[in-house]
């Protein structure tokens, strides 16, 4: 074999190359500045990286920076394991600490039937009077308030008054537990518990039917929607769009209220908690239908959230599919249904949940580039989005962001080590992104801030900085459903929040040395 | 909260802006015809997107497309679960038996101690004359080739003859397994075996050591060079490029032979090689050396490496750094050794392993971009690559290619479901790349195709297909070191090899009907 070598210059030839391209100098090789110079230009294309920092916004950063050097030379690295084991490890961590503080703008990706924390569906509603509990024949259960004996039903035949079935068990606490453990996916060894994606999806949408029974009572309601709210506000997070099939609601005599009642309630019990929270912005709902319908009820559906958003402009956002990708319709199924809109002239904003699938190549991986080609205004979770370079582009130049959802996905199984979350991709090229909580009661979350963990700390890496986090939290206000008046009105409130909440924390800094905040 | 929504025309405009942007019409919303223009110009961006396929390869692409939605919908899915387990699975699939007999083209990133599997090892070299054993405090084995007993060295104390002591035991299977044990990362329960990356790449490095004292036996090495190439024929590869630190080997005396000697030992095993295999190309050296060493050392190596280059311009590729990144020291600590070629206006070609961490944004990372600032050849591994854009536009706008080792990386615990393997990024996105195994013989493989099963059926899911595999072999020529008359020479040859797979594939298809080949 004959392999001739060219020999002399090409090596320094196309190293000079590479740095006159960045418009460096080339003498002796690349130096310190040029590298620097290469670095810095890769370090501003990640989300934040445009983004001049104060100098007191700098010095959080770098202190940020070491904590989660700390962190990631820690033995047990929280994002790279399972949120269930990871929770308690999360907690601990200061940058953690400092998120919690954090005003994090909007949650924009949340479905209503699990806003809540579990603990306050049993703590607080399940001791309701009037509450009913069944045992279904897969070891399930059901709740209904009611004002006399519930007659049997399908799926559940015997039921009991919750007050007397707990005073009958020794143990309340005990009892409670295995009532918040049908609410909740949280399980101590959810690899054992979950060996596979169809069976964490089962027990997934069992939980929903479990909470609907409370959920749906209408005066629990009430207390439920403002519950969720103080909870966000809790977790400073100061707007909320709730993604919601609007179910009919119940009374205690059994009478039945429309979806127009449940969307008016949520009007006024927003407008309530913004009352008693002037410095909350509000809240919005998108409307859902769940993607096992047929063309003709999806067709209904987008007719009715078209007239319910003529009917409640403030209040409707707009409108998407829901269940799981994997095993449901794909969008362009439905086509027929969400071209209705533009058919008629009208306009439906969607925020289709699109590409929460590891079936890359499949025609549910193709929801992503439909999901675009029925304009829609956000990405649900778009796991696939990184592996489909048209669509990305698409959605960059369109400013549609992903709802990243990262203890989701890993619970749902999509990945277990969320360095590995194609989110990374997006991240370091600054795609339009914010972070998202999805089923906070099923994962056992509250807030924003876990996930803003996740992704900062276990996705964004060691180069995701202050700067990120700021452009995460501004996001959730810029690419939310609201008019630019309000968008205004929110980046002003928000602006606000993020001073007291840096100078806080450069104080904190100054005073108590290693402590951040 | 007031939130005016705009009124009508919003959203047909945004759907017909979309289309018309690639040049379809716009009449009455998204059409099939306008989909599919979206999803071709998509699907025409991956690896072999744009390449067009014969009549008989779009056959058997069809096929082969029908066989991958079968193994993806299979309730175990080889590429998500650890290779150890899979293994077995995956030599079961038709797909897998496809790509046995189908022309790889070379093997671009296999280093020298692992190129042969295990079984040839204990089955063959250790059932030499004069070979003798000795177990260390840890619970690991030296071997030695020696014609008196060998003295006691630091690491081992006790040498016995292999001959004897395997008569000594009654089932010699049974010893030869705990030989294999030895060499090999493979075992059963990998998760048990291997809890974290220090666990696994501690056992990783200690195989590399019990291996060198028979492979750096100067007869042994001859015919181990040789065993490896057989082993890559077999598996229908034509061409090596093997990075290889050119350890001094030793006579049955004790008397040792320099670097030169194992350089020429390669050239001559590979002419012979050629010579038995007329349609093999040929095999190169990446000459390396371990990162651990300093600067001072590093300096002398890519003196001599250049120095070897130019007496054995035909077999020396040029040079690299090994071990693990993680815990070794990066390349711009190198950077003054690194520089020297540069600096003397000389040559040396640089195959960089570059970014096989998940540890985002620390100085290890920033390996992937030095790399390419040092003027790289190709990058091995990459796995970090997806996360920098501007690595990604300079390396695709160089031609620098990835070689991905996808079972390596799995089995050293980046990643556990392949299908997250950040390479799903670069492969949609046709970034050049090559498939390699790495360590074949520790992961327990022979061969290429294992690792073309995980890229292509795993890492590329449902959307890779024939072209996809067609590209990735002609860029293992492509992206070689040879020089460009070479790389003709070896693409006439492939292209042979390829229309005889073909059509022997097409026949097969056409006289079995289901089975593929």
């Amino acid at each position: 074999m004959v392999v001739p070598i060219p020999e002399g210059g090409v090596q320094v030839e196309l190293v000079c190359g590479l740095l006159l391209w960045f418009g460096a100098t080339c003498q002796g090789g690349p130096g310190p500045a040029q590298r620097d110079a290469l670095m810095r230009e890769e370090a501003s294309r990640q989300i934040g990286g445009r983004l001049a920092l104060t100098a007191a916004e700098q010095r959080l950063d770098a202190r940020l920076h070491q904590l989660k050097e700390r962190e990631m030379a820690a033995p047990s690295f929280p994002p790279a394991v399972h949120f269930f084991k990871a929770k308690l490890l999360i907690q601990r961590s200061p940058i953690f600490g400092l998120l919690q503080k954090m005003p994090k703008g909007g949650a924009l990706h949340i479905h209503s039937s699990t806003l809540v924390s579990v603990d306050w569906l049993v703590k607080n509603v399940t001791y309701r009077p009037r509450c009913y509990i069944c045992f279904t024949w897969d070891r399930s259960i059901r709740f209904l308030f009611s004002d006399r004996q519930p007659f049997p039903r399908w799926d559940c035949f015997h039921w009991q008054l919750l007050e007397t079935l707990r005073a009958k068990m020794g143990d309340a606490t005990d009892f409670d537990k295995s009532l918040i453990r049908n609410l909740t996916l949280f399980t101590e060894d959810p690899d054992a518990a979950y060996p596979s994606q169809d069976i964490v999806w089962e027990k997934f949408e069992k939980a929903f039917i479990v909470a609907s029974g409370l959920i749906t009572h209408a005066p629990v309601l009430r207390d439920y929607i403002y519950q969720g709210l103080e909870e966000l506000y809790q977790d400073n997070i100061m707007y909320l769009e709730l993604r919601s099939g609007l179910s009919r609601t119940y009374e205690l005599d059994g009478s039945i209220h429309d979806k127009v009642w449940s969307l008016k309630t949520f009007q006024e019990v927003a407008q309530r908690f913004v009352g008693d929270h002037p410095d909350f912005l509000g809240a919005r709902v998108i409307i859902t239908v769940h993607r096992a319908l047929s063309v003709a009820d999806v067709k209904a559906a987008v007719k009715e959230a078209m007239q319910m958003q003529r009917d409640f402009p403030h209040v409707v956002a707009g409108f998407d599919l829901v269940g799981r990708e994997d095993s449901g319709r794909t969008l362009w199924y439905f086509k027929e249904a969400l071209l209705l809109p533009a058919d008629m002239g009208r306009v439906l904003p969607y925020f289709f949940h699109a590409g929460e699938t590891d079936e890359e190549g499949t025609d549910v991986d193709e929801n992503i580039l439909d999901a675009l080609l029925f304009n829609t205004t956000r990405i649900g979770h778009g796991y696939a989005l990184a592996h489909h370079p048209l669509a990305k582009e698409l959605s960059r130049k369109g400013n549609v962001a992903v709802e990243l959802c990262p203890i989701s996905n890993q619970v749902l199984k999509l990945v277990s080590d969320l360095r590995n979350h194609p989110a990374a991709v997006l991240m370091s090229e600054g795609h339009p992104m914010v972070i998202s909580s999805d089923d906070p009661s099923l994962f056992g979350t509250t807030g924003l801030s876990y996930d803003f963990y996740q992704a900062f700390v276990g996705i964004g890496g060691l180069k995701a900085n202050l700067a990120t986090l700021k452009e995460l939290a501004l996001n959730s206000i810029r690419y939310s459903s609201l008019p630019p008046p309000l968008k205004q009105t929110g980046l002003a409130m928000w602006q606000k929040k993020w001073d007291t909440f840096i100078s806080a924390g450069f104080k904190e800094l100054n005073q108590k040395g290693t402590r951040l905040i």
